[in-house]
């Protein structure tokens, strides 16, 4: 089959053996997948990132060494089933599921694995008990949008806000985009959203921003609704966003991290503690926020389309990642790997 | 009157004038002042807490060109009133305060004062509405612990601990055995502690903790209840440790960072993303924690005789800078500034 590769450092097409589905996995083919923005990260800082996660008990890092399929927002269409395996979903049946495979030993990532491949290949493994049946007449390319809206719902959950604070998104990519369409879904408003591009702030508005602000040319702070505690939503991802929000947040704010900043970043504690300050620090979500994040697009309760901007071949992936450096031209770019 | 002054970066002895009492003040005999971490951290690293403070909006930074009087662990003896103030208490009266100066446009703090001096001295003024009362019989070298005591208590709450989780305090001077004690009032055990001293995890045990570990030949970490989840008390105050304990801590853990580190610090998020860590960072305590402290203390629920290692004149303020550094000779020296 034909796959987009990350070998080398970089992405290239080539063609790699049919995966086999063993003992409870489903042969499924990728009818779409989402480029996340931590796959830039990742072709960006691979190095690093396979640094740090061998250093957390637990994680399996990357063998940069050996080929990787990246892709875990994707919708499929099951094939087969594996050996022994409960064939619950009739062939043909339109699937999401999280980017998950259960091992004996406990659940493997996909992704940024040497052993399953992603999304950005024809075909892929799935573990059976994982599939979601795609609501009947949600497109497969609004399904793709399931796991990046997770991430939003469970950033929105772990925040654990009481509802009577004012929130701040600031970056407002795929991710800030998802926390406020969580945040505008649970009532907690007004919510002001902060990002450098008009594009990004129009889709902000879009997702459920009550403003959308440019911090070049105003302070976002200075638009939250005063007297209320400030919580304000990290989804840009990069070193020196914590002490600028240490800076900035008024006292006793709650600073929810949504950003996968992989560098190692400065921050000036004093900060923190003079203001009393939070921090929670988020990632992926349960299966429970998962299956809600479908049933939520299937409901038609978010704009999905306003949030796709582009769908590629495989053979144009690696470009789709460099045009995803311009916000003002892209948010979710949807691979087809079928094109 | 005769003051242990903080001027041209050390301490001398001096005399200055006596305070004078204005309108809601009162002027007090200053009995016992204990002499805190962040007197030591202040010496050392003056010229960055003030220019930390500079850029932290409401705060007044020190001007170092001009003498400061520090001590804000004080119990005092009430000798007079300013105009118009109302005599609540007789002269004689012993009284414990917040080192808070309540002005018109709002509190401020002493200690690190250029206008208000704090403990050190011969003789300050407190602010009349902040007076308590040390409840009958409570020895003066006692209340004074009522401050370092109120910064557990108030670490305690901010945690907002809902009783199953498995504490660890990281660094057992005064502020990590008050901590211990304000955990073990509220029943949260068992409480592991870690600290390199010796005598310093005696004390640990003493004030409450149920294991007292050296980091230096065993894991804390491997301490702990199982299954429950960690909340670790961050009591040392140096760069460093939030990365060491972003890496040590198992998933979902929380840090309450107690400890206050004046130096620019290095983390690397993903650590915390990837285990969804929480942070506190706390300062201080509300008007009813000190009160609460004064309470418990007075009705003996600490072992405040062993937290009391040293008693000086003024004379001694500076030498007693230089033994704090011995965590097996001391724990809380108190400043007697009449003797």
């Amino acid at each position: 089959m034909k796959a987009a590769i990350f070998r080398g450092g970089g992405i290239v097409v080539d063609t790699m053996p049919e995966p086999v589905p063993a003992r409870g996995q489903v042969l499924v083919k990728t009818l779409c997948c989402g480029i996340c923005g931590s796959d830039l990260h990742a072709v960006k800082h691979a190095r690093l990132m396979a640094e740090v996660t061998r250093r957390i008990p637990g994680r399996a890092p990357m063998d940069l060494s050996r080929d990787i399929v990246m892709g875990h927002e994707f919708c499929c269409e099951v094939i087969d089933y594996g050996p022994d395996t409960e064939r619950k979903l009739k062939p043909g049946t339109r699937v999401c599921a999280m980017p998950v495979m259960l091992e004996s030993d406990g659940p493997k990532g996909m992704g940024y694995s040497n052993k399953y491949v992603g999304g950005y290949a024809e075909q892929m493994l799935l573990s059976a008990p994982m599939l979601l049946e795609v609501p009947n007449g949600l497109p497969s390319d609004h399904a793709a949008l399931t796991e990046p809206l997770a991430v939003g719902v469970h950033a929105v959950v772990k925040a654990a806000l009481k509802g009577d604070e004012a929130p701040l998104v600031v970056g407002t990519g795929p991710v800030g985009l998802a926390v406020i369409a969580a945040l505008r879904l649970k009532g907690i408003r007004p919510i002001v959203a902060a990002d450098f591009s008009p594009k990004r702030r129009e889709l902000a508005i879009k997702m459920g921003a009550d403003a959308a602000v440019d911090p070049a040319t105003e302070s976002p702070y200075a638009r939250l609704a005063p007297g209320r505690r400030v919580a304000v939503f990290e989804c840009v991802g990069v070193p020196g966003m914590l002490q600028q929000m240490f800076e900035k947040v008024p006292r006793e704010a709650r600073v929810v991290v949504v950003g996968v900043c992989m560098e190692p970043d400065k921050i000036e504690p004093m900060f923190g503690i003079v203001k009393e300050l939070s921090l929670q620090f988020v990632l992926g979500y349960t299966p429970e926020e998962f299956a809600r994040s479908l049933r939520l697009l299937a409901e038609g309760q978010i704009d999905a389309p306003s949030l796709i901007t582009g769908k590629v071949g495989l053979d144009a992936v690696k470009d789709a990642f460099n045009e995803l450096g311009n916000p003002e031209r892209h948010t979710k770019i949807l691979v087809e790997p079928w094109r």
